[in-house]
């Protein structure tokens, strides 16, 4: 079994009004010394091993768990503890 | 000037049905092999320098950026890169 972390986070360049919502909102608390928030998504997939897994989980990346054309991702591949 | 990553994720018990979704989506889609699914939120901040840093953004977690009763986070603090 492999942990397998997808990080997707907008594309430079691309909007990001929830990262704005929260810059502006810490700076109103008196965290004036927050400059920029981008905001993106984590997504921890446990998965069965198996062939092709690099190959799979990037077509899986690619199909669903981010947008191409303002998204980009990257992951990590983890052994999954044993508890 | 700082870049910190914060990293926010759902407690273990936590019902996720987001994750849940992604889960059988990619089961449907032919993946198998994804036995759990579990989303989460990344937050750059880009910070400027200042004194009691890890502290602050400890108080902006609590108060803002994460939600303790369901929520964990854990967050990195990296030298930002001067282009």
């Amino acid at each position: 079994m492999k942990n397998v972390i997808v990080n997707v986070t907008l594309k430079t360049g691309v909007l990001d009004p929830q990262g704005k919502a929260i810059q502006e909102s810490l700076n109103s608390l008196g965290y004036k010394e927050v400059q920029q928030a981008r905001v993106g998504k984590s997504i921890e997939l446990q998965v069965k091993d198996g062939p092709n897994l690099e190959e799979r989980i990037k077509e899986m990346c690619d199909k669903l768990l981010a947008n191409p054309v303002i998204e980009e991702y990257s992951f990590v591949v983890e052994e999954a503890v044993q508890s």
